[in-house]
């Protein structure tokens, strides 16, 4: 594959380049982060008028805000006047929004409202916030950094809404959230998300929750694995299907034809299990249609927005990996743990029962990626070749190769 | 305005490079703070023969000490042997500066006076110091890091000699001193020094000091405020002006007319108040020529040396702040509190009165330029429009884009 | 002197940039540390089969593993597969280096022994983990990380071969070791181990232990100071030589002609001192050859291997100096205490004697070399013209300018 200048040798892992070398970084940000939809955070997080909260995305900071209106809007976390952060903290309510140095203030909609002692020539209305584009479906909030007109927010999500519909997104909240900080490449952290052959060694409480073919063949995505598995697999997910169509739900699977990294699936939990927990129980009231239809039906949810923001939902519960780009070298993990709406803390739910498997997997993954790491620096290190447990590694190069040699 | 390439709006803030780039940092220091007179301290920190005590700016660090002829003099803290540090702490008293490494030996003046065992053709006479240029002015003391000759001392420090003279700076000594550490471009501390208008939101107790309009139109130095307001504010100087002549005391002011950061002025404190403090009472002695004249005259006293440093002074004390760049995005902020040298400290003054406005207000003043700095960083930052009240800034600005393109 | 570029006044220690210029420093690795034979420890760390160690240069991490034969080799510590490192401890005991991100598994020799769901086309013969060219002298353990045939060995280590046997290194065992972190440059580290001209100011346990006239003469290496303290001295070294002859032992001295920084010498210890300790006494039991021959002939030796590596040897025990580059402006200077393999700890040695004199003098010589390195930073910093005592250095960076030059 030779792509504008970036080659790769098929079916071996990248260059040390892109690893380490902060011109790529920054290319990463401008070709990729900065013209993606970035999911931001649920919309939980701001229910009241006033509400934000500040996002963090390499030296860019943003301001998510609910107006009066209820409408979700965001802006660059950069005062009009000198530049300064106007949002210190990192959430909070406020019906205005002032600047802590001049106190320039603008309302929830960016407008400047008021800026003392300026010039006769001076018109507020000049002077808003600079704008996000902003996007809100079923509680997900997404971001675009574009300076140009985004992408199509519709034909981006389309795919990706009926998932978000059965697990009843738009009616969940937050239970908890956990920020992991990592010393490596955004991209080495993305890649240990896309594959599970690293499960077997590293993560006995994920090995002990899910069954080993389904792992081998679908641990990092729908058919990553090798062939012989996914075929030995067919049988459960074909019965499952089967089961759960006939309850009335979606048991559908989506690809990105265009080699995007957008993606769903639905596959069977092992065997007893109603949801992705220690022992199989539910750790939470259902969600979204489970809810209202007919109960669980034992399904595990696989869906990526891009390579920055996955989902992993079982019927009861959802949990969002979102991988933001700090620094060359630096990248935060942060997952959520979202719930239904009216769950109720320790009546409901546990939240150490609810997030005691992706907790301590994600402990350790930050381990072995900054291991990682460590060794892609070296001069030693050289593109080695995938397994057969990797193809959603290789989809993920191969998408990112594309991107940014464009 | 086009200046060499360097071209900036009018009436608005620089561009985010200035503030971010290492190689402007450089050129900074080497256009800039390598050639300009530098406050480093007042001499009472060096009272006696062998005293001395190190100035860091860049990755320069600098000794300044008392001769035994009391002499004031300084050299590059780089020895000339194998270019070790020479003094390794802050402060102290040497009657030889000798060299921790190999011992090699200076005295007080700079003169290598013992190195062992060295070639025959060796002159001692060639291998003294490296001296920096000296000027000490009223026990203010003045470093030049040029290399060539430096700029003629007298005529930089004469238009400011009799602001000196007046406040006896040359028999004052140092109360208290403090650094502020600051994560930013040292432009972004000295433009927040030049202006007010950040001071109703961010400094209520200087607000508490200081009359409303007098802070609008001279709180960033005399004149930098609205038309109106320095208007509305005219009676109340001319009545002070009247006054202080009367008792004979200086009441001019001065301006740089080339175009420098030079400026002195004279304005009343608010009614009432003999000090800048909480109450407006003294807060020490009566310095310099109040001392031995007709007692206080509520005046506060402006002198901006250059960038740099300033002093804001009443009749009882003043305060030094000094800007030092340290990196791109680091400088020290350092406060001196000046004194009578006669002054008895808890009998005469006590600290915690004396430094109550400038400490508190430089605690708020770090936070808020390390919020400008975050902001800046943002590829959202872009230049904004100028107050009325930032005057200050606009000379500043308009002076280092100058001093850069040159 | 004028090499390729690289120019240098006779005389004068180097320019700046060779101290600070992270372009030279990466040179520095490519040229000489990454082409240069390398100590790495002595082969009593890793006694049984299994016992491993992880070394560590710039961003290189290497595996030294004894395998089950006993040999001894070394491995980049980078999986093969994506490039994780594989031994994330310091040291430890393994059958199988097995990589704790996918489990790929090597044996002591570096062979992929297993690696999961791998393609059919996969040979895992090809995947060795990189070899480092490893030889062992008298429990000496060398690696060399050059990509093509490594300078020859033989050759590199034959004429310190009589030393080293001498002091029977190889009947030896570490008996202490620590780690001297050191914020500078390493070439400031190694001038200082190369001259002794410090040693008087900076050093007074040394030069309690040693006699006034050697450490002029000898302190830096063997004739390395003024030719009157040589000649002044040689009359002790000739009787000394006459007394160690008798006894049957070596007595000579060695210099590489090449240019190279092999060295080894032989000279007497203070009259009365049979080891290089506080008192003179020995601090553990005779050595090498002086165990089995005719007792302590009261002698020191010195073996430097190359620039980053030297010896330091009474009768009784050795002192190893390693000094690794981390970066630019960092260093690891390590030192190892070796004695004979069957002293025992606290009836037989010490540790605190033992390592008296090496550890206060290598925490004096890291605050030296620190203050050093800040005052090579200033933009005073230029040449200085070396003693009569510091030709030891003269040698070193003649060594490393012509090493650059190519």
């Amino acid at each position: 594959m030779k792509k504008n200048g970036h080659s790769k040798q098929n079916g071996f892992s990248m260059e040390q380049k892109f690893y380490v070398d902060p011109n790529i970084f920054q290319a990463d940000l401008e070709k990729i982060a900065y013209v993606d939809w970035l999911f931001v955070d649920h919309d939980s997080r701001i229910p009241n008028p006033g509400d934000y909260f500040v996002f963090n995305i390499g030296k860019e900071s943003i301001i998510v805000t609910r107006g009066k209106d209820s409408i979700i809007r965001a802006f660059f976390n950069v005062c009009r006047h000198r530049g300064s952060h106007i949002c210190t903290e990192s959430e909070g309510n406020k019906q205005v929004l002032v600047c802590p140095y001049h106190a320039w203030s603008y309302d929830l909609e960016g407008n400047l409202k008021s800026a003392r002692s300026m010039p006769e020539t001076f018109d507020k209305k000049e002077w808003s916030l600079i704008k996000c584009h902003v996007q809100v479906y079923a509680g997900m909030i997404f971001i675009n950094l574009s300076k140009q007109d985004p992408r199509d927010f519709n034909s981006f999500i389309a795919p990706l809404k009926p998932y978000m519909d059965l697990h009843g997104l738009g009616d969940a909240r937050i239970a908890f959230r956990k920020k992991f900080l990592t010393n490596a490449n955004w991209k080495l952290c993305v890649e240990n998300f896309y594959e599970c052959y690293h499960c077997t060694p590293s993560h006995p409480e994920y090995c002990k929750v899910h069954d080993k073919t389904f792992i081998s063949a679908h641990g990092g995505g729908l058919n990553t694995g090798p062939d012989e598995d996914i075929k030995k697999y067919e049988k459960t997910i074909k019965e499952w299907k089967n089961k759960t169509e006939n309850l009335g739900y979606l048991n559908d699977s989506y690809t990105d034809e265009t080699g995007g990294m957008r993606s769903a699936s639905r596959t069977p939990l092992p065997n007893g299990f109603l949801s992705e927990t220690v022992n199989g129980k539910m750790t939470a009231p259902l969600m979204g249609q489970f809810k209202q239809g007919q109960g669980n039906d034992c399904g595990y949810t696989n869906v990526s927005f891009n390579a920055f923001t996955s989902l992993l939902m079982s019927n009861d519960h959802a949990v969002v990996f979102n991988f933001i780009p700090n620094d060359t070298l630096n990248t935060t993990m942060e997952l959520l743990w979202l719930i239904d709406k009216d769950a109720k803390e320790d009546i409901d739910y546990k939240v150490k029962d609810l997030t005691w498997l992706w907790d301590i997997t994600t402990v350790a993954d930050k381990k072995i990626i900054e291991n990682n790491q460590k060794g892609v620096l070296s001069r030693a290190y050289m593109p080695g070749p995938y397994s057969n447990q990797e193809k959603g590694v290789v989809q993920l190069v191969d998408w990112y190769l594309n991107q940014i040699s464009t």
